[in-house]
C-alpha cells in the first residue's frame, strides 16, 4: 500500500512538473497515406475512428501539403523546415536507396536539434529514409534515441524475391532484408513487420510515459500503409478495404494509444500533436494503395493528390476544434513547434515555414504565400491562394518524361479541386502573379550540395 | 402578460403532447449534390457545418443509395419504397418534362399518404418533379400541403435564353418561366429562384413549428445544387467553391434553421431527419457541377458516382453518433418511417425497402440483401456484399449509348471503391452469385405502366 501511495505521490509529482512546462510536440507520419484515405476525409472503406476523433477534437486542415511527392524529400522538409532543394535532399534519384552514398547534412537543423539544446528530450521512431552514413543518422539529427527503419520497407529485397511481391496483398514476410535498427545497432534483421506498428507503438508509449520533467519532442514516422503492406493478426483481415485498409486501420489504432497515453499522462492539454503524410498514395499499387479521394494523381506527382495529404492537429483545450482551409505545409511544424518551445529559429538559415500557432490557438488567418510543387531539383508548380500553375507535369504512375508547357496550365482549386479544367486563357492577370512569385522564390533558393545522386 | 402566460403553458402543454407522440419524419433531399461535396464526406472547399454537426449528431451512411442516377425515378423511388420500374417512373425519357403526359400513379402509396391515414399532418415543400396532371399531384400523393417548384429549374426555359446559361456561374435571374406553386396554385412566375432555399426553408420551419398536436412528416426536396444555380445575397459569392459551393452552403444553412427548429421546440428526441441526395453530381456542368469524390463518374451513370450519395440519419437520444458502412437505399424510408408510426405497410404492394430501425437504434446490421442499379427501365449492374457487377455502363457525360457487356465487369467496392480494376476473371462465383440474385429480383418485377415516354 505505502509504495503504492508513494508511486500516486511522485506520479502526480512528476505529471504535474511536466504538465505545467512547456508545451510537447509529437509528429505522427504516416507513409504513402492518401488525401482519402481516412474517414474524416471521406473513405467510405476504412475505418479510422481515432484519427476521426483526433480531427473532431481538434484542427483538420483541408489544404496541408508536404514539400514532396515521394519519401526522402518530404522528410527533410518536415524536419528542417525547408525545402528539400535548399539540403540537396532531391535529385533526379529522387529518395535515398541503401546504396546511397549521401544523406541529411549534418549542418541541417531539425527540429530535434532546436528542440534538444532548449533541454528538450528527442525521440525518433519509425521509419527514418534521410540517410544511413555518419553524420545523417538520427542520433546525428538532434534525437536523444532512435528506433526504425533506416529506409523503406521495401528497399534491400531478398535475391529471387519473386516479381510483384511488393505490391502483393500477401507479400512473403521473409521477402526483404530490412534491418530493424535501435540507436544505431541491428536489433533484428530481417525485421518482422507484422508486428512493427505495434512495436513501434509500444515504443513511443513507453517514451512518452517515461518523461517526468522534460518537454519532449517525438517524431513517430510510420512504415506504413507503404508496401508491402503487413499487419498484426488482431488488424490482418478486417478492413473491408484488404490489407491496405488493415494496415491503415492498425496505424489508426496507434494514433489512438499514443493520444490515450497522453490522456491518461496528463498531458494531453500540454502536448502538441500533429498528424500527416509524407506524399500522396502510390496509385500504382492498385488494391494495395490508396485513394487521393477527389484530388488528381498521387505519389510521385505534382499534381494535388501527390502533395495535398491529410493534416490533423491536436492539443485540446488550446486547439478549438474546427476544419480550416487555409494553406498549410509541413515546414511549418518547425517554426511551429520552435515557437511553443520558446526556443529561437536558428540563425543563417533560410526557412520555408511559418508559425501557425496564431492559426492553431487563435483562429487566425496565415498571410497569403506561394506554395512551391516540387518533383526532385524541378519546381513543376505554384500555388498561390486558390490558383495554381502548372509548369511542368508528370504523373506518379509511369509516364516516363515530364511535359512541360510553354503556356502553363491554371487551375482554381477551389471550383475545380480535382484539376479538370484548365482556365490559362481567361486569367493572364493570375499567371503573371505567380510567376512573380516563382521569380522571387527561385531568386532566393541557393541549392544545396545534391545528396541523392 | 397573461395572454403570454396562456401561450405559454399552451404551448408547453402541446410541445409535450406533440413530443411524447408517435415520432416525427423529416425527409431532406438535395438536387444533384455529389457524394463528395459536403465536408463530412471530404469536401475540401465547401464548408457544412451544420450537416457536419448533424453527422456528428447522428449516423452518416458510406454507402447509402438511391434508387436511380437521375431525379424523377429517384423521387418516386425515396417516396413509393419502390424500384422505379414497379410504378412505371422511368423510361427512355429518363425524367418527366413540362410536356410529359404521365406522373406517379395515384395507387401509388407514397410515405405520406400512408402516415396520412394514421393521424400524421403532412407537407411537401420543394421540388416536386413527379407530375403535373390530377393524380400525380403533391395533393394526390398524401400530402396536406405543399409549396415548390413542379419540376426542375432548368425547365421551361424563356424563348431566346442564351446556349450555355444552364450551366453558367452567373445565370440570368428570369431565364426560366418555373411556376412556384402552393396547393396547386400558382403563386409567383416566373420563380425568382435567389430567395428559394430561404422561402422553403421559412415554410419548412413554420410548417413544424404549427404542429402542436399531431405528428408530422415532412418531405422537404430542394430545388438546389441544381442548375442553374442561384444563391441569396447572404450566401452569393461566399464559398471558395464559387456559385455551386455558395448554393450547397446555403442549402447546409437551410438544415442547420430546420434542425434547430426541432431543438427549440422539444421536438427533437422524437423527429427522425433523414439527408440525402436525389443521385450524383451533374459532372458536365464542371465548375457549377458539383463533385463524387472518391467515387467514379455521376449523375446519369450506374457507376458508384451516379447513384451513392450523403446519407445521415438524425434522432438524438435515439440514434448513436457514428458511421456506418452498411448498405441501405432510399427506399428503406418507407418502411422506415411506417415502422417508427406503427402504421402497417401497405397490403399488395411489393415493397424495396426494408426497415432500418435496427441499424438506426441498436446498431444491429441489415440482412445482407442485392442492391440493383437501373437506368432508365434497364438493368445496369447489381451489388452483393462489397462486389458490384456491371452488365451495361454509360456514362453521364455524352456517351451516346450504353456499352453491354458479355462477361460482365467485376469490382470489389471495398478495396477499390473508385472501381478501377475489373477483376471479373478471378471470381466466376461471385458472378454466378449476382446473376442469381438478378434473375431472382426480375423474376419477381412487374413493370408498371411507363410514365415517362
Amino acid at each position: 500500500m505505502r509504495s503504492l501511495f508513494f508511486a500516486l505521490v511522485l506520479s502526480i509529482f512528476a505529471t504535474s512538473s511536466q504538465a505545467a512546462g512547456r508545451p510537447n510536440v509529437v509528429v505522427i507520419f504516416a507513409d504513402d497515406l492518401g488525401y482519402g484515405d481516412l474517414g474524416c476525409y471521406g473513405s467510405p472503406t476504412i475505418r479510422t475512428p481515432h484519427l476521426d476523433r483526433m480531427a473532431a477534437e481538434g484542427l483538420r486542415f483541408t489544404d496541408f501539403y508536404v514539400a514532396a511527392e515521394v519519401c526522402t524529400p518530404s522528410r527533410a522538409a518536415l524536419l528542417t523546415g525547408r525545402y528539400p532543394i535548399r539540403s540537396g535532399m532531391c535529385g533526379v534519384r529522387r529518395v535515398l536507396f541503401p546504396n546511397s552514398k549521401g544523406g541529411l547534412p549534418v549542418g541541417e537543423v531539425t527540429i530535434a536539434d532546436a528542440l534538444r539544446v532548449r533541454g528538450y528530450k528527442t525521440a525518433h521512431v519509425g521509419k527514418w529514409h534521410l540517410g544511413i552514413h555518419a553524420g545523417s543518422r538520427p542520433l546525428d539529427q538532434g534525437f536523444d534515441q532512435s528506433l526504425g527503419l533506416p529506409y523503406s520497407n521495401d528497399m534491400d529485397a531478398r535475391p529471387g524475391l519473386p516479381k510483384g511481391s511488393t505490391g502483393s496483398p500477401n507479400p512473403p514476410r521473409d521477402g526483404w532484408n530490412v534491418p530493424l535498427i535501435r540507436n544505431g545497432k541491428i536489433i533484428e534483421q530481417p525485421t518482422d513487420q507484422t508486428t512493427l506498428t505495434k512495436r513501434y507503438t509500444e515504443e513511443a508509449v513507453a517514451f512518452i510515459r517515461e518523461q517526468k520533467t522534460s518537454p519532449f519532442f517525438l517524431y513517430f514516422a510510420h512504415t506504413f500503409p507503404h508496401v508491402p503492406l503487413f499487419a498484426s493478426p488482431e488488424f490482418s483481415g478486417r478492413s473491408r478495404a484488404g490489407i491496405y485498409g488493415d494496415a491503415v486501420e492498425e496505424l489508426d489504432w496507434s494514433v489512438g494509444q499514443v493520444l490515450e497515453t497522453l490522456r491518461s499522462e496528463g498531458l494531453a492539454e500540454n502536448t502538441l500533436v500533429f498528424f500527416t503524410s509524407d506524399n500522396g498514395p502510390w496509385l500504382i499499387m492498385g488494391d494495395q494503395g490508396g485513394s487521393a479521394g477527389l484530388l488528381r494523381d498521387g505519389k510521385g506527382s505534382t499534381w494535388e493528390g501527390g502533395m495535398r495529404v491529410p493534416g490533423i492537429a491536436w492539443m485540446p483545450g488550446r486547439i478549438s476544434p474546427g476544419v480550416t482551409t487555409e494553406l498549410a505545409h509541413a515546414m511549418d511544424l518547425l517554426p511551429t513547434a520552435l515557437a511553443l518551445a520558446g526556443a529561437p529559429l536558428p540563425s543563417d538559415v533560410t526557412l520555408d515555414g511559418i508559425d501557425l500557432a496564431p492559426l492553431l490557438f487563435q483562429n487566425q488567418s496565415p498571410p497569403d504565400r506561394p506554395f512551391f510543387y516540387y518533383r526532385g531539383d524541378q519546381l513543376f508548380a505554384c500555388r498561390l491562394g486558390p490558383w495554381k500553375a502548372h509548369f511542368k507535369t508528370q504523373t506518379g504512375y509511369g509516364q516516363p518524361k515530364p511535359e512541360a508547357f510553354e503556356a502553363p496550365l491554371l487551375f482554381h482549386l477551389g471550383r475545380d479541386p480535382s484539376e479538370k479544367r484548365n482556365v490559362a486563357a481567361d486569367h493572364p492577370d493570375v499567371l503573371s502573379a505567380i510567376q512573380n512569385a516563382v521569380t522571387a522564390h527561385q531568386a532566393g533558393v541557393v541549392p544545396g550540395p545534391p545528396q541523392l545522386d
